[in-house]
């Protein structure tokens, strides 16, 4: 009889046609598509865990998967042949055996997103399927300013989309900077976990302080409001890319950076 | 009496979505959209002429056009008043005035265009979108010292697809140089034009010799055939960009180059 064995693969996807990570029937999403070729490969049902939930349109390029299936597979070709079975908008990398127990998404120490804003007068068709537009000038310092405020150990609940079912909304912000590179805006953020659409709303936020529309001592208040009223709109999904996620053992994220295509273009 | 207007633009697509530029009826195609909104625009119809005339999936980051029309719109508007009736995958910068006579295709100087290949063993789902995947180890010194025997002035036919019904196959190659930056490799050629798919059949030629399935001696006796059928595959149109376009008094070159949103995701 054969025994059972835990696998984790790295994913990366372009979210902009898949309704979300989370399986939902008669829609397509990544772990609907990822279980579809997985079922097939090992020849009976998989179910996938993910490190990160992501919603519709949101992208990847350091997602983790765990599942358990039978250990007969040979792990050296599970990335190739998965990959000849998914869509273009879907790949895996690096899969391998985990620990027995490993889950991508309770073994995870932190994750890491970045979100980008494309940052000028003019629009780019290019630019527009990977980053949210918005074309009045920000003012990065006094993003900053705010951003300062919302890191460290809060409860996120101003920030937070549709709460949980269990577990508190108080996460631990590790990590929120914020970058100008040409007309890109590039705010990287780091935690122990996030809430329900916490990257985009801080974001969104940030986004109304930095063309002036809310003030820029406003946080400490939004913070205390514990109530999302208090924060600005939503960023769109476009802009947000799950980069990394860090295990005891390994991390998700792509050696040597994310190398673009679109960086070498134009030379 | 109104008088008339030459007008020019830089343009820019995703080419996926695009059955290519030239106007094709019922097809949607990049000349077939701008043309659309500029006639709404200039309520009038309105014909555009392009630089380049790219094929099917093929990307531009600084495509021109050229038009004629009324000369009472406010210039320094038109980008975004056409932005605005643009689709997502297609925009419009630089929008100006040009000098009586000008044609983007016929006062061009010379044209640029870039290859990318993503070079790994395990494919990746954002960067299929923007490149070609080529599995196997690709080896530049090969492929540049092929390179290096078309660059000059030659008779393309070799490397031509549909042969033109006027004018000649000989073409001035300037530049066509190879490099490697992490998983991508990248071609870029400039001339004074291109026949019809040739960045693309000598690339893909250059892929063969790069991975060894053609010896990395053959080119010039390829060129000498004046025979498609000597060279190698058509390279796939999604790791195919329009650069740039140099006219006597501009070029299209983005500013600071191609500011890519995926090169600054992971940071």
């Amino acid at each position: 009889m054969r025994g059972e064995a835990t696998y984790r693969a790295v994913v990366e996807y372009d979210g902009t046609e898949f309704n979300g990570f989370q399986f939902q029937p008669h829609l397509r999403t990544v772990a609907g598509t990822l279980e579809t070729a997985l079922s097939r490969l090992f020849d009976r049902p998989v179910k996938v865990t993910a490190a990160g939930r992501t919603d519709a349109g949101v992208h990847a390029v350091g997602q983790v998967i765990s599942f358990v299936a039978h250990d007969a597979f040979p792990i050296e070709k599970l990335a190739l042949a998965l990959n000849s079975m998914l869509p273009r908008d879907l790949s895996v990398r690096a899969g391998a055996r985990a620990e027995e127990g490993f889950s991508a998404r309770l073994t995870a120490l932190d994750r890491s997103y970045t979100y980008l804003i494309f940052n000028r007068n003019e629009a780019s068709a290019i630019a527009r399927r990977w980053s949210a537009f918005e074309h009045r000038p920000l003012d990065l310092d006094a993003m900053r300013g705010a951003a300062a405020h919302v890191v460290g150990t809060h409860d996120f609940r101003t920030f937070c989309g549709v709460l949980p079912e269990r577990g508190g909304t108080v996460r631990r912000l590790d990590r929120l900077e914020i970058e100008r590179e040409g007309d890109f805006v590039r705010l990287q953020f780091r935690a122990d976990g996030f809430l329900h659409r916490m990257v985009r709303v801080i974001t969104g936020t940030l986004i109304e302080i930095g063309t002036g529309r809310r003030p820029a001592d406003a946080m400490p208040s939004m913070l205390a409001a514990l109530d999302r009223r208090a924060a600005g709109l939503t960023a769109p999904p476009q802009g947000l890319y799950l980069v990394e996620v860090r295990y005891p053992s390994f991390s998700s994220r792509p050696e040597g950076g994310l190398r673009s295509p679109l960086a070498f273009v134009a030379g």
